[in-house]
């Protein structure tokens, strides 16, 4: 960190938990800061499983980046595709050409679902990380039911009313459940020639059990309460062939028309950029302060990177830790520029917690486990805290409460990509 | 009308304002029901564009077609698509080679927006007719500022800040307003190098005023309350040429980035489907009853349609119009059924309406004429009485108050068509 005639110019990529929390806590530093995400909005990740399931619509649960900072004139939004990281000249490079300088950075560019090795089953079962995702899940979801209605041939009815799921962590649990009772609650009674509550939902798994990471009696409660649901769970079945419309493992093949991919991330390029050492996850190793090996001003936070919490265990890859990341980063640069001590980043893990349908939950706290309703309502509460601005609180608020007393679902819409939208 | 073994068959093309409305005046006929729509949704579509100006989002103003007629076992609801009528079988034919058939069919299909002659146009300024139109619009619009914020060249900064309008009927009236109040003030303090309060609204009109089926008096307040909010009103300008980024008229050519096509629609290609001889803008020229020529067991209804009203006034192509021609067509039907004689279809206009930004409106009901925020008012409880279900009133009555509370508009996302949409 060098003197120099300019103000201390951070620059964040990445509009996600970690590049926020980054910018708050740089709130009332002397910085100019410059944000710069390929997306306007910031996305509420742990509910687009309902925007892929019609319970919420997307901008329920996202927010434009440049709104949220409306109030920090420090701070500069840019919506543009970075390519590169020149770490000599402390520069980030654009798609467009533009670089833009940075005395410290923050990388919090997240991961997106990925296959290893297996990327000729993304067409046949897609993941979920953006709102395109969902609205294309939404529609494929949606038009197995349509199309189902007008099959005539009984074996291909059945393969479009059967849905798989493959990975049984958070996700794929929630959206398990989310899609039974799409088919038994919200479909019912409205077809003429199926009955969508004969839907099956099959969650296909690799390892023994459902949410691995929470504690083993909660797996087991989840995996029953899926089941009571009516939800099909195949443990220990690790997939070994994905096509259009089948999922085979162990010698087994089940055809399904809608197959749902739930069971890996990669992280953002962002290794690459640096040209520096990523774990098998395409992860940046960083050091305990979380900043980049050789490079002590890049910090790296969140889904993209790979590091070890002081007892050892790896950090989740969850927005909670994004977020601690993000704040650590920001607050070691803070603190080096007033000539501070700084720590390493020490992650304090709140809790896990998943919801199975609309009237159970599992929550564990380390200190505290919920589940049933009980578990389900501290969820919804929870979630509804952790939305941005009462609008959009009350908005899910009020479309949570319609499904639960109706049903309804309140975004039951197949939309296509539009024309000529060009680039992605 | 021959007696057969079956119940009789109706069958309805296009689940918009018309045919919803012949659905619901069937009710309680011992007939078995088809509505076949392309899309699975019904739209509300005088909201459009307050979609593709932020303001709403998509699942506040559509609604599954099937959700609307679930408590109907009588009606089948079908996703497909038309590609033509047979009408000596007197069967709908489908894509896939389904073949539906009927003993009356009701033709609802409506219009898309046209460019007559000029198609090379349309990438250039699209126009408004569906939810992906709304959303693409909704993306170029804020992309406008996102990419003027990163611009160095002034003269293109300038043109990206340009807004051109063409045509300034309802949808272009509203569109104006609303656009420059997204950029007055829900824009405004969000960006650092642009101030998006100085975009430049242009809506060019060839006619000498707008809002022309509304009373002069009235056209000439909708062009001063546009003025008031910062709009640029160019009437007897009819356009001469349309490119990327530039708009002609008379010899002078203005800049702009972003063009709106609200000029003109071009009717559904159901008259192509029958054979029968259509005006200029492809609408079937009906008999007074709105039956086709030539074929009394299918009547044609709504924006697909040209049939004079008894005092020889063109019907307009609203929603209403729409509605009283579907419900017109149920009520023959059901007549004939029992041998009662029917009448001739009798237009009642209620009146127009159109909003222009967030406090003023003007409405002609003949009777009586409102303006201003009296106007601004009706407007809003008219429109919130005619969306469907407690839900999205609710939804959308709080979206309004949001925005009229603090400027937020709560869908203010750019998104892309989803990569593997397939079709369209």
């Amino acid at each position: 960190m060098t003197s120099s005639a300019h103000r201390h110019r951070v620059v964040i990529i990445g509009g996600g938990f970690g590049g926020l929390a980054a910018v708050e806590k740089l709130k009332g530093a002397d910085f100019d800061i410059t944000i710069i995400d390929r997306r306007n909005h910031h996305l509420f990740q742990p509910l687009l499983y309902q925007v892929a399931t019609t319970s919420l619509s997307p901008s329920e649960i996202a927010w434009p980046i440049r709104l949220l900072l409306k109030n920090r004139p420090e701070v500069t939004t840019l919506l543009a595709n970075v390519t590169g990281i020149d770490t000599e000249d402390r520069v980030v490079e654009l798609e467009d050409g533009d670089r833009v300088p940075y005395d410290s950075l923050i990388i919090a560019t997240g991961a997106r679902h990925a296959y290893f090795g297996h990327d000729a089953w993304e067409p046949f079962a897609p993941g979920l990380k953006t709102l395109e995702d969902a609205t294309a899940m939404r529609r494929r979801l949606l038009l197995a039911f349509e199309e189902a209605e007008r099959e005539t041939d009984p074996e291909r009815r059945k393969a479009l009313l059967t849905f798989a799921i493959i990975g049984a962590g958070p996700t794929g649990v929630e959206l398990a459940g989310a899609v039974i009772e799409l088919a038994r609650i919200t479909l019912k009674d409205e077809f003429r020639t199926i009955r969508p509550e004969e839907a099956r939902v099959v969650l296909i798994e690799a390892g023994p059990r459902v949410l691995a990471n929470f504690r083993p009696d909660l797996s087991d409660y989840a995996k029953s309460a899926l089941e009571k649901l009516g939800v099909e769970v195949l443990l220990n079945h690790p997939v070994t062939d994905v096509t259009r419309d089948t999922v085979r493992f162990d010698g087994h093949t089940l055809r399904a028309e809608t197959i749902i991919w739930a069971a890996g991330v990669l992280a953002s390029p962002a290794a690459k950029w640096l040209g520096v050492e990523a774990d098998r996850a395409g992860r940046i190793k960083v050091e305990p302060d979380l900043t980049v090996p050789g490079h002590p001003e890049i910090f790296a936070v969140g889904d993209t990177v790979t590091v070890a919490a002081p007892d050892g265990k790896p950090v989740p890859g969850v927005g909670d830790a994004a977020k601690q990341g993000g704040k650590h980063a920001a607050g070691v640069i803070r603190a080096r520029l007033k000539g501070e001590t700084t720590e390493p980043f020490r992650y304090r893990h709140a809790g896990d917690i998943a919801t199975i349908g609309r009237s159970a939950a599992v929550i564990d706290f380390g200190w505290l486990q919920l589940t049933g309703w009980v578990g389900w309502w501290a969820w919804g509460l929870a979630h509804i805290y952790f939305l941005i601005g009462l609008k959009n609180r009350i908005s899910v608020a009020m479309s949570w409460l319609w499904i639960y007393l109706t049903g309804h679902r309140s975004a039951r819409l197949i939309t296509w990509g539009e024309a000529g939208s060009g680039k992605k």
